[in-house]
């Protein structure tokens, strides 16, 4: 997988938040993907219970902005970013791991506490 | 571990590279670690032999600066940064995880060709 369409899967996922779309959500994601959101929280796992987590995430208006250029490695691209919602903001790197398909199959969200931000 | 703790090991971290400081490096990994410098590359495995690793960069003359905040969440930290050797520049993200000793079992550092900077 190119590099570039790491970072345009990226780039498309910031725009899922501005828009709602969850079909993008369920595009990139393959149907046996774990996501981590802290990193170290109990998994979410499978496409459709992922694709429900961002529909939460989408009806409470969290939007994302990047804060960094994504960096890619092997099969990964992790990439700094805020978060916003209208209560809270944070600072936070997301992990993304793809299979062979070029879908994730692994979805880390790193940030906590000591992250918050006005 | 406490959050502080990581980010404070992040802090030194940086600092290592300007003073040369194998001593931290032997101090914040565990003896069984693994380092992969780009992600997915072989792993580099032992503390001794990621030492080597260090040292080679230290005498390249290696500097590391934060791009921004490092993110911590679970027994991960991850942090954006430049890294600039006098022929050239990067960027990249570190994603350390500890153990319950609170020394670095694995380190992954994501960047590829489309993260060089002038």
């Amino acid at each position: 997988m190119e590099a570039k369409e790491k970072i345009d899967i990226v780039n498309r996922y910031m725009a899922a938040f501005g828009n709602s779309d969850i079909d993008l959500i369920r595009d990139i994601y393959a149907e046996n993907s774990t996501l981590e959101d802290p990193a170290g929280a109990d998994p979410i796992v499978g496409r459709e219970a992922i694709c429900e987590f961002y529909q939460v995430a989408f009806s409470v208006g969290v939007k994302l902005t990047l804060t960094g250029n994504p960096r890619c490695a092997g099969n990964y691209v992790a990439f700094p970013f805020t978060v916003k919602t209208p209560d809270m903001g944070f600072e936070a790197i997301d992990l993304f791991e793809f299979n062979e398909d070029g879908k994730i199959v692994s979805m880390k969200a790193i940030w906590g506490p000591e992250n918050m931000i006005p």
